[in-house]
């Protein structure tokens, strides 16, 4: 049976998750299932550790991404990961298989954008390894934070009636994404030069989340990699709830308006089926939404409410407020493509 | 430039070292140049983190080896690094990149492998990332360990008059790969089907390590992954030191014996220039020797010296004593192939 026929990469995770190690007991307090794992380190702190592929041709293309924007990317998503647990990075490891016709300039500028990433949020490289691919580039990272004991955002807490909230804009990446493949770089990058560069050079968010976390208010977080609503299907299905999403509610930005005039399509569909976004997402009781939102505003990101956490099912009500939209149509998976 | 003109993946290692965290501060003990880094975990504790990535058709192919052998290597080259600093495995994180034609059966032979490898060694699996890949498979492993504090082993303690040992035989592998060569699989089975298993299921000398880091006896050590040769020089460089090797004294197999017999080859240079050995290479004092030998002896691993440190340089002497092997004949990059 092919990978494609048991649910592409979801039905993939679904069958091996029984490998892993359980969670608790022996310093592992959280396993696979999260976005990333929790290992005991002493009485006050535990250790966070992820692990993410970016394969060219799919994760990138060379045409389209220059060597620093890879390597900014390639830790931007991990760092993501860490920030999605509340946690502050500290160690990456980087493992890169290069073509033998690679130059050592585009490998130079490809360290330059990982380490000016992991500068900025504070990470350091620790290790790695190099190793030759036949055919095409592929860069595997390792990331570590750390966090005081039993702090971690996991998946599993929200409760039904918490809000939930996303940081910043959804579907800018989805619609650069989306000129690309219509337009090519060239033509792409003079419509909006600024939104290319949000798909090439995401921003984790870092130091959202922490501020987020150190509230102590934070139910269940998680970031948005596969789009808002496959991200909060995996949420609720960790926290054994449902959600509602308010269509109209979904923060998106005049760029992203302007690149769905172009492509002749719906804004709000890019931003709800979106991918990439590495934003967060997080469910918080409704008497605690203010104080999250002025906590995560004071380090200079926005944080709004697109929905709440029902008993069961997964309803996105369309901008009307009226219609719903079918989520299955929305959300994606490298394998089902 | 390209890669190959830089001298290939040594080359590359050397130009983008400077990008790491130096070792010491700030809880990054011992950053890269060793088979693993190490960071700090308490007053009492350290971790030791190797990340290693296996790439279809450059470190294995799929019509020599079945999933289940490829799996169990993945684990055991990462467990081999954690050997080397004389660390107790922990935590694994296994990151698949599959082409869409994979199939699931594949795959969980794959997971049986690398977990019985696991198991083996008290290693447990605490996540991963799962992915396509355009055209062959990926596999990369982070592999975490721990250690008591300021107890791992190093590249860098040789001292001169050190004696050089090694454990088990060397070039098993090597020549398992020169049948599967020159006969491909079949015949390569039909002359020596441990002897190609003992390439394709290399045993990572976890146990053997500890007991011989636990005499508080070794000066240096890493794992034989690249030949001996060649591993003898890195941790010549590291020391700031050289060696002097025996060939006579190298231990090899009587399959090895039996295998360059049919290959007309020399099996002596075979194990000199081996690869994909999986021994532990140490230094020790020449009065610590027998204490070294007996203690890895108990847990029912052979180890000998091969060779001693000297101030400077890399000679190998010849079977004859006399004569002197070019030690820039013996040894492999992948860049450079």
């Amino acid at each position: 049976m092919r990978i494609d026929e048991i649910g592409g990469e979801f039905g993939l995770i679904e069958r091996v998750k029984d490998y892993h190690a359980g969670s608790g007991g022996n310093g592992l307090v959280l396993s696979i299932g999260d976005d990333a794992a929790v290992v005991s380190l002493n009485s006050y702190e535990q250790a966070v550790v992820t692990t993410d592929m970016l394969i060219e041709r799919i994760h990138f293309r060379r045409d389209w991404s220059d060597p620093y924007s890879i390597g900014w990317k390639a830790a931007a998503v991990n760092l993501s990961d860490i920030a999605a647990m509340g946690a502050t990075p500290t160690f990456a490891f980087l493992s890169l298989a290069l073509t033998p016709k690679e130059t050592v300039e585009n490998v130079d500028r490809l360290y330059d954008g990982f380490m000016d990433c992991l500068n900025r949020y504070g990470a350091r490289l620790a290790g790695g390894d190099t190793n030759v691919s036949p055919d095409y580039m592929v860069i595997s990272v390792t990331q570590m934070g750390v966090i005081r004991a039993n702090r971690a955002l996991t998946r599993t807490g929200a409760r039904i009636g918490d809000m939930i909230l996303v940081t910043g804009n959804l579907g800018d990446s989805a619609a650069a994404l989306a000129l690309l493949n219509e337009y090519g770089l060239g033509k792409a990058e003079k419509i909006d030069k600024d939104l290319i560069n949000s798909h090439r050079r995401p921003q984790p968010r870092v130091i959202a989340a922490r501020a987020a976390a150190a509230t102590g208010k934070v139910h269940a977080a998680m970031d948005i990699s596969d789009g808002v609503v496959g991200d909060v299907r995996k949420m609720c299905a960790a926290s054994g709830v449902g959600a509602r999403l308010e269509s109209v509610e979904v923060p998106i930005s005049n760029a992203l308006k302007n690149a769905a005039g172009i492509l002749q399509r719906d804004p709000v569909t890019i931003a709800l089926a979106g991918g990439e976004d590495y934003e967060l997402l997080l469910a918080v009781a409704p008497s605690d939404v203010d104080d999250v939102i002025a906590a995560v505003g004071e380090v200079g990101t926005s944080v709004k409410p697109i929905g709440e956490i029902v008993k069961t099912g997964l309803r996105i009500m369309a901008a009307n407020a009226i219609d719903e939209l079918n989520p299955d149509a929305l959300g994606w998976d490298h394998f089902g493509k």
